[in-house]
């Protein structure tokens, strides 16, 4: 039997607790609505992490038994401490799946792995979003329909200052006249990051059936297999040489 | 339970015939070799077609039950039917996994899709080939070590004139002084394409482990799952506009 | 001083001369369009060439003495030859520079290139194209604005079965709800092909400022500079190795 | 006329003071060998920056006034300021060129814009490097034959933990066995990157003519352009939308 996928969904976790309609919308954090998604989808243990617990919930056991981190954060990057922001991000570098959604386009681990300023445009209008496929034998796309839509979505626009993608994936559309690159895959080291934009705190977009399938899709593309460990450092040469 | 994956391994299966040193590696041709090698490795489901086959093995009924073409071809390109490679490269496109190995760089549907000469360099003198790890979270190099060497192999240089890999995932060294890109992904269409360097038919190349765990690899992540149908052609507005 | 830039724009030229319409808006064809923009730019030699010449006007003369091919073709990409497209992208594989507009997506030698199907979505309309930035350091899209607007165009939209570019530059917003990869770069052997949307033949769009710039700043990019001249074919060792 | 390329060369500039071997082949600093070249070349007005300067020679004045900056450090990456690096990066998002030569792949301004660990192996044992071209039709590769070669040099192997370059130009073979992708361009932000490996204080690496010929190609192509300027934050639509 294959093992499941272990995710941990990080939060932010602070707008539920003081916004009332946010609270209304996702009652148990949005962390709960994404998991429930993955439950769901089968085959993924699913455990949360948010930014008030010690060490953000993320403890060295915590990661080190993570397969794929997904990470929603809002308005508190800044409260996330550089130390740990740093062991996420090595995480990745050996191996771990990272997830990002949305507002967390600014989180540091994110920012961090990327190395640009990962800035764009945003409207909050409760805009209509259709993403669009653009390629479409890639997996974290299976399943879907051409495009699928959101009736009501924060606007995120071009320029999205990231580095272009190792594979597109998804591109939106918005009424307001923008576009956004808005499924964007990476890979890093040993690891595997997707960028996906839909979210907000205000929509109920992470039950959204297609957004949940892409969630599930890309969490299995991101999944660690057994990959090379790389060496690094002095090396002997595996052929004699003349040392000069 | 999973259905297995279906692959068809192709192979011109001439010199096999004409050469009795060839014959001896390769008493049941090639493909023989290669369907082992999956069969090995579990979850597939292989057949073989060959050049001098009705259509070349290829019937409309083969083609859209393969999930997974393997194509192995070296000095009888210019005998397949100009047809059956564009049946090949339609297929491909409507998501048919094609790994390409070897001399098959020359192969019709591997030129055609890649819309390049695919020249390279070569020699046949029996030298080592080390194929260094590129890209490491890839599920191609799963399982493998930061590289693997094969003891005698025909050496293919750079420059190889491809479309330069969506990602590059192998890269090898040989002693004569030469590099060359010997794992190259393609996204194309709905389909995947990965080309895989090592081979020629006067060595064991297919009976080697490493070699084998790679075309098992490739044959996994080549495979199609459910991917989006594109829609061509005219289309009616989704949103409302003013006609001019 | 520094030599012109030669280009030869290709032209189908054939609506021009039965449409009444379209001759109003290109009287001496589309060609004199992009060249008048070409000429005003400055640094470029430019002539033309049109399907119903002999050898649709690209001999091996002109094609040796041209450094950038601008194509434009519609309804009779079909009636252009296969050996003089074949000789096309050979020139292009050997350093030429293609710049390939609009609805000649569906062109032989861009077809032939790409290796893909090149189909994609599209509706006459008269719509707004809204064209924004995606990759600010490239040369092609130096001097614009963060985007720019054609008033009216055909639409085209994703789905665009092209291989995911080398650079990916523009992408177009449509009110009718499509989005669409509309400035698209790739290296091919020694050359360089760009793929930019704007165009129909029922639209003025040849006269616009930013189209014209941006043809202007294609031409540079794709123009061939003194690129290394690629050996293929048996090669002796450039290292004593030992033969098997 | 054409405005000289502003290129500011930034070195460690320790190693010569302290090492007499390496001051040798150095007298004046390995920037002063780098600016000959430059210079030689024609087209560039070049200044020099170095580690022991205040602000590490990279004022505000100066960074603006730089179109391509050229980094060269070894033993004293941690002495660089964070603050002064965090300079640097801005500027390249803003549009700056940065090559970056050999040892410097652990600096400061170039691990942070890549967010990888960028190690590698190496080796000091005076081998012999050739440097394969692989992208024929860029222009930093402009004017090279198909490969060039140093008889003496350091090793670099893969792994090394970069993203896939935007562009690979350049794959290095070394006779103990390995390959290095040795050219590497990004797009980042309105900025562009060349990393390049040849190098190392023990060798007169800088004075080579192939390697003179690269750098010079590199600083042409990382200068920038009138780049288009993104604008990020709160949007207006650009269209009629209706607000939920």
């Amino acid at each position: 039997m294959t093992q499941p996928i272990q995710v941990t969904v990080w939060n932010e976790f602070r707008h539920e607790k003081t916004n009332e309609f946010i609270r209304g919308l996702y009652p148990n954090g949005i962390h709960a609505a994404i998991a429930d998604g993955l439950d769901k989808a089968g085959g993924f243990k699913v455990r949360s992490a948010t930014l008030d617990e010690p060490e953000h919930g993320l403890t060295d056991n915590v990661l080190s038994n993570t397969d794929v981190l997904i990470w929603w954060g809002h308005a508190a990057h800044n409260a996330v401490e550089d130390e740990i922001a740093a062991k996420v991000r090595a995480r990745v570098l050996d191996g771990m799946g990272l997830i990002v959604l949305h507002s967390a386009h600014y989180s540091k681990p994110f920012t961090g792995l990327m190395g640009t300023s990962c800035s764009l445009k945003w409207r909050e209008a409760g805009e209509k979003e259709r993403l669009w496929v653009i390629e479409h034998g890639h997996p974290i796309v299976e399943g879907l329909g051409e495009y699928f839509e959101l009736e009501h979505a924060e606007m995120y626009g071009e320029p999205f200052d990231i580095p272009e993608p190792d594979t597109l994936v998804l591109v939106s559309w918005f009424p307001g006249g923008e576009v956004f690159r808005s499924g964007c895959c990476y890979y890093r080291g040993r690891g595997k990051i997707f960028y996906f934009r839909p979210g907000h705190e205000t929509y109920p977009i992470y039950y959204d059936e297609n957004v949940r399938h892409v969630i599930a899709n890309a969490s299995r593309w991101a999944a660690p297999g057994n990959a090379p460990t790389p060496v690094f450092g002095n090396a002997k040469p595996l052929e004699p040489i003349e040392e000069e």
